[in-house]
């Protein structure tokens, strides 16, 4: 943050947050997009940097990648295709613990985790995705969810956003 | 941190550290609480928001949560009671990790994890219980420990707090 | 950041970055190594608090420490013994998974985690050793990677450090 200015209190849109989110588990992706959005709702501007794991959670489970070289469809099969697949860190007894979340969510009128993500769109939460474990782990953009602000870049992009945030984390 | 003038050095209490304890894991807590306390030493104001796993950290093994639905009992049975039954995020070892850690932070005359929470109560340390946590794990506030500043409250609380800090950390 | 006069960007040099690596997962450590390189690339000043499982990573497998308890030993025994030896945090496949991830790296021209550690200490990244950590293990200064700019200090240099810098993450 950079003041030109004294400034008594935060100003609508003048706080950044900016996280990287690379943990594939269910709960901590929740956690995320409950920052995220919880954060733009506050009138933030929000940057999300999804690397390694994170990545899976973005997959579109309808869309497939293509020309893709055997290792990469090995990943392909090994990752969770979408978010609706991923696990939780703890509990997760073959499944049955996130699904008892979700249920849980469901009874408590929380927002899934899809609904989230539709609420950061129209909320203007942007999504970066890192750009080298996209080659690494050989998935293509095209498999990626429709999101309004969805990009693939380096790690010199969260840096300069980072630099410029009130807030960073990294989950 | 909002600058009206210029600063030469930190000056003690200006300074603040926001943390989301997240993980349940007996090794971040551990971690958590080290930086929080050292913080507070170190004169910072100091906040840390409980969320998801970490809030079994808080629960007091003795207290009992009253009017729980059956899968709100569940959860209570699943998590660990207390700060004394965390388990290491690694080398678990049917408990004897964790057994082990505790001797040797004992005979290195490291101050244990309860007494670190003590400690933190006396530095004046904050921490927040995440609202909607408690909600989906069916904790009530009574079955928390004793703890002179704790509140039950949202991630709009976090924001506000992390907005205002020089740190923020996601544990 | 103490900004004395308006400043219009982020000029060379006046943006620090503070991580605390505590993970000693492969994917983890690569995440913290990738950015840390990234931003002294960046011309930011980068420290990094190697603590808990992460010091495992600055292990030198052909060096020894000197008059170690039995404790000690089993310590040593048990934690991987250097860079090389890490997991992964997910799809480890008895080692399987560090080995193509390894493989696909070399294969896609990233740096490994070595070349990343030597880079690091060209650019002036600076390393800390939690105390805390090496005593709670029984590491001794002796058995660390040769490297630059290393030191064994405490979590009030983290803090000091973190306190001054731009961006914090906790990895």
């Amino acid at each position: 943050m950079h003041h030109m200015q004294p400034t008594p209190a935060p100003t609508a849109g003048t706080d950044q947050l900016s996280m990287v989110v690379f943990s594939g588990d269910l709960d901590k992706i929740l956690a995320a997009m409950i920052i995220a959005t919880g954060a733009a709702a506050f009138d933030m501007k929000v940057n999300l940097f999804f690397t390694f794991w994170a990545i899976s959670a973005l997959r579109a489970p309808e869309k497939k990648g293509k020309g893709k070289k055997l290792i990469e469809k090995m990943f392909g099969f090994m990752l969770p295709r979408g978010m609706d697949k991923l696990a939780l860190s703890k509990m997760q007894m073959g499944g049955m613990g996130a699904a008892m979340i979700k249920a849980i969510m469901k009874k408590q009128h929380v927002a899934s985790l899809p609904e989230m993500f539709k609420t950061a769109g129209e909320l203007g939460i942007q999504i970066n995705i890192c750009e080298m474990s996209m080659k690494l782990m050989g998935f293509k953009r095209e498999e990626m969810i429709d999101y309004p602000n969805m990009q693939v870049c380096g790690v010199a992009t969260f840096l300069a956003d980072a630099t410029d945030s009130t807030v960073q984390l990294f989950i």
